[in-house]
């Protein structure tokens, strides 16, 4: 059964901080995406396309921009309840809010009810994939892949490592943390859309022989990914540094157990040297920059056009990290990240802002052959973005309604990121199928 | 005919930055407020105020939050058309999106549907008082104000002054400034709820003779308001500077005119010296902070408790600074003042955040005989807030919905600053009457 999907398509083939963006922006005016079995078979005008199908279903969404699904490349879905918890930075975050939260999903069923909410709060937002942190209990990761699986959505999440410096009642051990994780890998790892990643929380919560609990799991499974996070503060660093004092700089801690490969991704990074940055750069691990959740905890201000630089090259994709990121929509996070770089005297232009939400972090996540953008071949997931939502936005949009071109797209998609939320995503595609919210 | 306003009420009596919170914070979990010709008569607890009025036409909401309505101490309505506009610091922002927008306010038929539409967005984000740049044009003004006392809103607003440094087409005259402000002054201030401000764009438009201008006007009329920019990017102070070379910082440009008064409202004072700070204490003037505009331009954070602080206490109330500016939404601003602090390890608490867009905006612009709490004898300018009004702010207060007393109001008050947006305001009331929108 072939579906059509008619209407302005927006989508990138290349990197547009590194390319003119005329030249890596790929736009169809009154543009026709044709579907079979979740994956995308054409893409191209409406009047060129339409005669080679007799039999197509059409969906026709005019006067909207559609766009590949959303990539979130950070978030925790069970810190979904306390997002917007007054008053601190990172290390009392996690003891005051986090920690608690995250003892509750021990219960299965409470583990599975906010996953569906989470899963169904992504889409609404039109993000349609994400790497997630469960908790450390194996049955907060059954519970998400079971409801993503059902959603079909491409997830990549796993279980938090931790043995140290955290509430007894959310440790594990090296032994038990290897083979939860080793079971939950073969139970989950390419299942359907799932893709697991070794989760372990960052260095302060872990021993040596809990990293390499890590290392020997990525060495058994090569193609899963390692999901953390390093240098969102001073005084995180500082303490990572004490535990580790064979180590020079923090980048170093994760190096000695393997941990630093292309199927990394390092949350934060704001405060990385240069030497670290090369380092990534040379090892092609992702950061996932959490403008929203960096400036609520003041961890501080990620440089961006650092690390998108040509000197040392670092892919990086955006994180709404929930819950210090206030909120899931990616939308907003760009509304941060914008300013969050304009504070550095950069501007993150509006073709760069959504390259690094739909392709760029595909690219990122080395899943770029599956999802990202329009090409024949990807699997189909996308979103139907309405520029007139709301009143401020409808206002934008009349009065430069016309030409349609990239220019004035960029202009809308700009008009996204300042006034946009959930408002904005009249509809979400998962594997070819709408998805009703 | 009196009308009673029944639901949880929550109010400021005093400062919260240099007050105990519980000793500042006024609540009623099940209160009644009673309003007679758009005026307070009563407030108190339901069951002991509603037997003493046997006549009584009775709004109801139970779980919602009820508050004094929000005052926006700086924004140009004239800019609704260019919010979010890409990538420029100030000066080409002015150059490249404001001035041109703003030529279009010559056409008093286009500032009437603009002036309306500005107006209804307040209301639709509980906005009742704002502090509102119009245009160097008459017209605009008349618009403004016609708009205003037509849905009976106190507003303050004022003809913008500049003689040089933008395009001829919006530039005056000493002369003509003069007069034509002499005149909106006669028709408007106090003309029912309008107030009028004095309103020199900045020292970098305006010339010694207008600067002068707006002297001899603030001599005539006492009581009117000043309204204008002080220290928002380097750039701007150093060519202030190099305009007014007798001065020796950009306070002295305004003092130099008689223009530092208690009546003076300064938007931004983000790059202030310590000595400006002491002046400007000494003066009771008020800094409009504009967080979500300040980071939008690259402009930098304003340090709030720096303003807030025994040492030189400087009025301060919280400006969305639209169009450069991301929403009207003060509920929003606010998410961005937090953030603005949290970058500076300050944390804003959710009880100080609305004391800064309540009573604290009303005190700075010496309106807290008339607005800015419950007080008997004020107008009746208030917003019913329903805290459950996206899944994500419904979760959050399911999960912490009783008992309600101040602390775990001022966590529902923090979850709206993180989530809330135009949906969490049911309703506006201006001077006893619910608005539709």
């Amino acid at each position: 059964m072939l579906i059509g999907i008619r209407g302005t398509f927006l989508d990138f083939t290349g990197d547009p901080f590194f390319q003119e963006e005329e030249e890596c922006t790929r736009f169809f005016s009154d543009g026709l995406l044709v579907i079979e079995n979740g994956h995308i078979i054409e893409i191209g005008n409406f009047n060129d396309i339409a005669p080679k199908f007799s039999s197509l279903s059409i969906h026709h969404y005019p006067d909207r921009m559609i766009l590949p699904g959303f990539i979130d490349a950070h978030v925790h879905y069970s810190q979904i309840g306390i997002i917007g918890s007054f008053g601190k930075q990172l290390l009392d975050w996690l003891e005051t809010y986090v920690y608690p939260e995250e003892a509750k999903y021990v219960d299965p069923e409470f583990s599975r009810a906010m996953a569906s909410l989470f899963l169904d709060q992504l889409l609404r937002n039109g993000t349609t994939t994400a790497a997630v942190f469960a908790t450390v209990h194996p049955q907060s990761v059954n519970a998400f892949f079971s409801e993503a699986d059902k959603r079909n959505m491409r997830m990549i999440a796993g279980k938090v490592m931790m043995d140290r410096e955290a509430p007894q009642y959310l440790l594990d051990t090296p032994t038990q943390s290897f083979n939860d994780t080793k079971e939950l890998i073969q139970n989950w790892h390419r299942q359907n859309r799932q893709l697991y990643a070794v989760t372990p929380r960052f260095g302060i919560t872990c021993t040596a022989d809990e990293l390499r609990a890590a290392e020997n799991l990525k060495n058994l499974f090569p193609d899963v990914y390692i999901h953390t996070h390093i240098a969102e503060t001073h005084r995180e660093i500082e303490y990572t540094l004490q535990l580790f004092p064979q180590c020079s700089d923090y980048l170093e801690v994760y190096e000695s157990f393997g941990l630093v490969t292309p199927e990394s991704i390092f949350a934060h990074g704001i405060h990385l040297s240069d030497s670290e940055f090369q380092r990534l750069s040379e090892a092609g691990s992702t950061i996932a920059f959490c403008p929203s959740s960096n400036m609520f905890l003041g961890s501080g201000l990620f440089p961006l056009f650092k690390a998108k630089s040509h000197q040392h090259p670092v892919p990086v994709a955006v994180g709404s990290d929930v819950g210090a990121g206030t909120s899931l929509s990616l939308l907003k996070t760009l509304n941060e990240a914008y300013k969050a770089s304009a504070l550095l005297h950069q501007n993150l232009s509006p073709l760069q802002a959504f390259y690094l939400i739909t392709l760029g972090a595909a690219k990122s996540l080395s899943l770029d052959h599956l999802i990202g953008n329009f090409e024949p071949g990807k699997e189909a997931d996308l979103v139907v973005l309405n520029p007139q939502a709301t009143p401020l936005t409808n206002l934008k949009y009349s009065e430069h309604a016309t030409p349609l071109n990239i220019k004035s797209l960029s202009d809308h998609l700009f008009t996204q990121i300042c006034l946009g939320d959930d408002r904005s995503i009249e509809k979400t595609y998962i594997a070819g199928q709408p998805v009703l919210f």
